[in-house]
Order: C-alpha cells, then sequence, then structure tokens
C-alpha cells in the first residue's frame, strides 16, 4: 500500500443537461481511490451503511483497492448527496444531502496502515483530518482538500490541519473566500504562509494554477466537447497526482507538474460519463495517450 | 509597413478598485499599434475630433505608427468612452459612450496602404469591416475582432465578413452567443464552418484557446499579482500577436503558437497601468524575459 485515503464513499443522485442517475456509487474516497488505482497502491478509510451493496465492495476490490478501513454500520444507511448541473458545469447546486452514517464518521486508520507514506485527506471535517493525522506515523507527503463549509465553518480547525500538510487543493472561489483577496497570487501568498509547502488551486473547466513559493504552473483542463457531470472531477484529479508522485516516489517541482497533469487528464476522463463509468474502465494506454494531447494542447517553441 | 489596423482611437475614462483616469489615451487601433509596433511598421486608419491632442499624435509617431490614414474631423469631438471595473476585471461596465466623429466614421486607406499584407480589423461595424476588405489588395493575412453588440445586431454582416478573414478574435461568452452553444469546442467548430482558418477565444485571466480545425492550443494568462485595469487588453493581445507574425512573415500553426504567447505577454504588461503607461515603456527584453517565464509557467516534462 502506497497511499491512504480517508473521505466518503456515497450514493450520488445527479441530473445534467444530458441525463441523471439515481444512487449511482460516487463520494470523494471512491473516486480518488479509483483514479488512484492505475499507478498506486491505495487503501481507503471510509464508512458505509448495511445498505452497501457488495457489487460496489467488489468493484472496489477489483481495483486493488485495500478495504481493511471500510467500516460498515450494519444498522446504518451510507451517505447519500444529491445534486443539479445546469449548463455552467462548474456549479453544483446540492438539492439533498443525508450524512447518515457519516455524521458519525471516526475514521480509525488500521495498524498496517499508519506507515503510509502517502496519505490524502479528503473533504471531510477538518477536526476529523487532524484525527487522521495523529494516528498517521511520519508519512512523506500529505495532501488535503476542502470545501467552502469548512472554511466558513471551522476555519481555525482547517488553519491546524494546514500547518502540517505539504500540498492542499482549493477551488479558485474557496481560495478567495479563504484569504480574503480577489487575486489569485495574493491569495496563493497568504494559504501558503498558513504552512502548505504547495497549494493547487482548481479552476473547473480553465484547469489549475500550482505555488510553491518560487515557482507557479498552470495547467489547462483537456477541452472537452461535452462535460457530462463534472461529480468527482476534483477527486479524480487528486488521485491522479498523488497516484503518480507516491507510484515515482518524487516530490520535486518537475515532478509535481507531471503528477497534476496526470490529475487533470485523469479528471477529463471522469466528466465523460456518470458516475465512475469512465473513470474505471480505462487501459493505462488511455492515459498515455491522453497526456501526449495535454503535451501538444500547451506546446510552444522558443521564439 | 507591415501590418494595417483599422479601429478606434478615442479617450477613455476608467475606474478600477485601483484607481480612476480621466480622458486618457485609448481605443482598439492605439492599444493594438503600440503593442505591435515592438515588432513590426504599423499605419493605423482610425478618425479624431479637433480636440486630439498634439502630444497624442506625436506619441503615437515616436512609436513608428504611420498616421497618413489618421483622419481629423476639425470641426467634431473624438469618441469618448467611461467605464467601471468591479472586482470581477474580466467585466467592464460601460457608463457612457459619446461615438462622436466615430459614428461617421468611413475608413479610407491611402493608396500606399492598400498593399499591406497584414490587416487587422479591430471592433467596428461589420459593414465598415467588409468596406476596409474592399479596400485592401489582396492581404496575406486578415484578423477580425468584433463584440456582443455587432453579433447581436448585425449577425449576418459580421458573418460575410467572416468568409474573408484567416483568423477571428472572440471572447468567451461571445463565441457561445455567437454559436448558440455552451460547450466552446462545439462552439469552435461551428464558428470555423463560418469561414475563419483560426478561432482564438480569449478567456481573461484564464488565457485563450486556439482552433484551427486540426489542432487546439491552450495559452494561459500570466498570474499578476494585481490586474490594474484591463482596458485595452484584448487589443494589445491582437497587436502583439499580428506583430510577431508580419515580422516573421510565418502563419504555420507553431508560429501562431508563438504569435499568441507574444500576444499573452503584451496584453500582461498592458494590465499593469492604466492607459498605455506600461505597454509603452517596454523594452525588447522585458518581453523576451516574460515570454520565458510563459515557458516556464506551462513547463512539464514527459512522463
Amino acid at each position: 500500500m502506497d497511499i491512504l485515503v480517508v473521505g466518503s464513499v456515497a450514493f450520488d443522485s445527479v441530473e445534467t443537461p444530458f441525463g441523471k442517475v439515481e444512487e449511482a456509487l460516487g463520494g470523494s474516497a471512491t473516486y480518488f481511490s479509483t483514479s488512484a488505482s492505475y499507478f498506486a497502491d491505495v487503501a481507503l478509510v471510509a464508512v458505509v451503511g448495511g445498505d452497501f451493496p457488495e457489487k460496489h465492495v467488489k468493484f472496489l476490490r477489483d481495483k486493488g483497492v485495500d478495504l481493511s478501513g471500510l467500516k460498515v454500520v450494519k444498522e446504518g444507511k451510507t451517505f447519500r448527496w444529491k445534486g443539479r448541473y445546469e449548463y455552467d458545469l462548474n456549479q453544483a447546486h446540492t438539492l439533498e444531502t443525508q450524512l447518515n452514517v457519516f455524521s458519525e464518521f471516526k475514521p480509525v486508520i488500521p495498524e498496517n496502515q499508519r506507515d503510509a507514506e502517502f496519505l490524502f485527506l479528503a473533504n471531510i471535517d477538518p477536526d476529523i483530518q487532524h484525527e487522521v493525522l495523529e494516528q498517521a506515523r511520519n508519512p512523506k507527503f500529505v495532501a488535503c482538500d476542502t470545501m467552502n463549509f469548512w472554511i466558513g465553518g471551522k476555519p481555525e480547525a482547517l488553519k491546524r490541519v494546514l500547518k502540517r500538510v505539504d500540498l492542499f487543493v482549493i477551488n479558485e472561489g474557496e481560495a478567495r473566500e479563504f484569504s480574503g483577496e480577489a487575486s489569485l497570487v495574493r491569495a496563493a501568498k497568504k494559504i501558503l504562509d498558513m504552512g502548505p509547502k504547495i497549494l493547487i488551486i482548481k479552476r473547473g473547466e480553465y484547469g489549475s494554477l500550482m505555488f510553491n513559493g518560487s515557482s507557479v504552473f498552470s495547467a489547462p483542463a483537456y477541452p472537452l466537447e461535452e462535460i457530462f457531470d463534472p461529480t468527482g472531477a476534483g477527486d479524480s484529479f487528486a488521485g491522479g497526482l498523488m497516484g503518480y508522485l507516491a507510484s515515482t516516489g518524487n516530490v520535486s517541482d518537475e515532478n509535481i507538474r507531471r503528477a497534476i497533469i496526470l490529475g487533470s487528464v485523469m479528471a477529463s476522463f471522469n466528466v465523460e460519463s456518470f458516475s465512475l463509468d469512465r473513470l474505471s474502465a480505462l487501459d493505462f494506454k488511455d492515459i498515455k495517450t491522453r497526456y501526449s494531447e495535454f503535451k501538444r494542447l500547451t506546446h510552444f517553441e522558443n521564439m
């Protein structure tokens, strides 16, 4: 096991201009693990209810995901999210959230996973992210996601976590809200001052920006004819990124840049279908081909 | 003379969160010419009133701009635009437009400029753009800009122009409006079908996308700490782009990509100050340095 992810496993009901899906497999840890599984061995710590079907367990296991940290609360129900996207696919409109067993989630990292070198704290309560950090033993590289709900509701808890993470991944609006700066360059400086060595600002269909204090990297999004369903794009991005870092064991600036492109590759596949349909059905050569397409997409010669 | 530009010369009064300026030199042809003048010889066709001061004429002449096509209507007043930007600097709010002499603009290209190889039709009435095309003799490369006002008001006139242009430059919202497509990839296909060989979609602080039917290029914007005043960014972009193409005489895909980066370089300088203050005070080595910074900003190695 190279990477440990702590986050949600959920049922998503999603409507987009292109169709809808009911109670499909979703959740941050699910998208992350599926994406990372193309590059590295992943263990997942999450909680589901007694209604979580065996076929989903089998799906993740077939991807090589270590589920010994997946707690099943027999008498409970799995986390459910219901959302809609309009033509502006950068913006999810939440219709309903049923936290169910997730509201009592107290992650316990199995003993044999506490030495994981790469740790991803998906978007959960920053106090719980902190508990995970307390259980981990000397990880080499910790990445962390969050959302506006925690930025607004628990900024101090989030700042405590940020002191201990290497990479913080956040979206553009959240970066502005958290820093109180309209300029992303200023926002990045303020956020890096809180502790993370690297900040990645996700900009949806515009790609992402990486800041590490000495270098800035701008990665495009892949220009798709249709973005079918953006759900899970951020976690697929993080999964590709962390998967590649873990598989190479190299967190240099150059390798982080490659990893960001691979994250963008995985996110671009993910949004081509509902749920994990496309993301879970890739060959490694599909990934390599799209990486080359990103190279061509951004290539220009010296003057 | 390598490039001929037909557009506006104006007085701009602009307010941004960082300050304000009253009746500063502006206009599409002014920004375009100043930017292009770093690369090539430019001639400008436009109209001003008797109130246009000698110092502005001298300013453009000192940049090497051929002003024999600048018509002065002694009894008239120069075009004035008044606008404000909020913190979202992608969006200009027009407070007042006084067309003045511009409302009667009938461009006449001086005889010795009708053989210009590179022609830029800045954002003006597409019927006037068409008249300019009728006067030009066999240009090698024609580029054209427009705005939502003409897309909504004179779509057929615009389409008549597009059949005869090599490069069409438009912003993201306009591309969606003009094509009726939310997806930029689909929008680009539809617009290329109208005639242009190359389409560049400008996305403000997110950079730009180039489509030519066989290749797509994504260029970032330069991540500035402050965007002081976005006025003229699009025309500075077009000026750098056309200036470089004209100076090299090469309109291959590879060279268009370089030219787009140089356009982005010039736009990034332009937005660092009000009016033409920064854009007009560059050394060529400033341009080369920022080009290298774009290279580093987008660089990633093969997998």
